[in-house]
């Protein structure tokens, strides 16, 4: 992992071009100055990225690079494309070369990330299903960057963050009835610990912090509905603020994510997956980025899938993207300076 | 149970005198204009209203009466309270005696109202500690009125409902661990009986819309994460759809409730207290109301406890309150009609 450049542009992967990625990407560009971006660069899909800007009205002019440095310079007056990898675009109408291709962008654009070419990694949203026909084996794109960054899959960090919200789900994709058994303090203090060092690096806050929810009602109301709270979440806690780490709780998750109580924490960590994913969606559904935290590079992604059922209608929402950008701009800039 | 008298005025448990309870039942009364409220009256505590309104800043004159039937003829000019019995202001501070007075208030409303003399009982905030120091032994008011009502306790469903979202939780104050065992067909069958007939009867909607959530993330993924979606959850709604009741999914929890879907259903049922509460608490906190569907009586209150930390400040939001007027009141009209 080098230092990135610091004016490197900003890496933006496909994803599947049979989804809203292709459209949004054009959509951020031609945004890019009311939005204030720095120069970004897709990875291939030169053809898809004109008829997906074209189908929703969009006037974008593509020009291929061969090298991100080449980005800066025509940002202003096209889209710049890395590469002339390329396919047909059919919305809403996945295929094998759809996923192969968004593969391809994936992997190109993460491993100019980690070779500091990038200085910031922005994934279009892919389709599991599809790219599981072709052999990707991991479960989601966070997982694959960790391998791609070298790192153990635990230590790379999914975050939503919204206008409103910023959450951490302690364990994701698993089924209710196993979430009780997988927290633990080492999981806890493991993820508090990439949080923490996420927030200052790459939020600028210098004193984190971070709320941890309870698992149950009420945070367990004292142990009298469930003791994970008292027995592993309480004490993870006390020893994340015996580290310093400005950890408070277990809250009682209701109360937490009400108005009054959001400014009071920079992030929750929250016990499983809905108790995260559920405010979030509910408060800043058209404009929720998922961040990777932890990983040596910067990654974000608009919190959305495929969208295939409306893929070149342009009916899709671009707030996701736009702030997904945002987000990864301002994080790889606090890292050039630090 | 009579049916109410359809002019039958609303009554207003004081709930506790330590907490904001009374302050609310004043601000609501001093808005009754522009509010367009029906006649309600207090049950006891004139001296406490008194002080409370002054603490507040509120001009509320009161006036004690000793039969509903004459709320309607005072309401105008002054707060009715039926009864005598009374007790000391002490904002911040319950003891026995406030304990004891918001429990003689809660009884003889809710009495009221299964006599017909009132046509909807509010509940004000009672605080369950204090309560249980004189032994009121039911785990809150809603199992109180169940009983009160003479029906089981698991007849009378907890509904918070706020301006963008009704839920229902299926399991209330229990541990996380164990909401998996609780989720039966019987019990999704025997709650959404309820709230469809409740959304029928009290909310005019001839053909409610019933969103039940999935337990587990993204309802389970075809049995990726958990199989209560396809072994309990799905059969259930499918029974219930054959009985001609419009319920749905089993829904995502977290797309469930954002903004674009939420105007596709009128109730969603979730699986566990934090499922309802949380998107609930984050759209609609100061504005919840809790509605016990099911009962003979209309009985509402707002979604909010004692708050004896700003009991007397004035800070209290009086949002909650007026919309569980607004809802009682709606709802008692609807019935008198029938």
């Amino acid at each position: 992992m080098k230092n990135p450049v610091p004016e490197a542009p900003l890496a933006l992967s496909l994803g599947d071009p049979a989804g809203i990625g292709p459209e949004l990407i054009c959509e951020a560009w031609s945004r890019r100055i009311s939005e204030g971006f720095p120069p970004f660069f897709a990875v291939g899909g030169a053809g898809i990225l004109r008829a997906a800007a074209e189908r929703r009205g969009l006037d974008v002019p593509v020009a291929i690079i061969g090298d991100p440095a080449e980005a800066a310079t025509v940002f202003g007056d096209a889209l710049p494309v890395l590469g002339t990898q390329d396919g047909t675009y059919r919305p809403g109408k996945p295929d094998e070369h759809g996923a192969e291709l968004a593969l391809a962008s994936l992997e190109t654009a993460t491993a100019l990330a980690v070779q500091g070419k990038a200085s910031a990694l922005v994934t279009g949203p892919i389709a599991k299903a599809e790219l599981a026909k072709i052999g990707f084996t991991f479960p989601g794109q966070t997982e694959f960057l960790a391998a791609a960054c070298g790192m153990a899959a635990e230590d790379a960090v999914m975050m939503l963050a919204g206008p409103q919200l910023r959450t951490v789900p302690l364990t994701v994709h698993c089924a209710i009835a196993d979430v009780p058994g997988r927290i633990t303090k080492e999981l806890i203090l493991r993820r508090a610990r990439v949080v923490d060092a996420a927030m200052r690096r790459d939020f600028g806050l210098p004193a984190p912090r971070i709320a941890v929810c309870g698992l149950n009602p009420h945070a367990g109301e004292n142990g009298r509905m469930g003791r994970e709270e008292i027995e592993t979440i309480a004490p993870a806690i006390a020893m994340l603020q015996a580290e310093g780490i400005g950890a408070t709780g277990p809250h009682p998750a209701d109360s937490l994510f009400a108005p009054h109580s959001r400014g009071n924490f920079d992030v929750a960590i929250a016990m499983y997956h809905d108790q995260a994913l559920v405010p979030m969606k509910a408060l800043d559904f058209d404009s929720g980025v998922n961040m990777t935290l932890g990983l040596p590079i910067v990654r974000t992604s608009a919190d959305h899938g495929t969208a295939f059922g409306i893929a070149g209608t342009g009916a899709a929402h671009p707030g996701a993207t736009l702030a997904a950008i945002r987000m990864a701009a301002e994080a790889a800039a606090r890292r050039a300076k630090a």
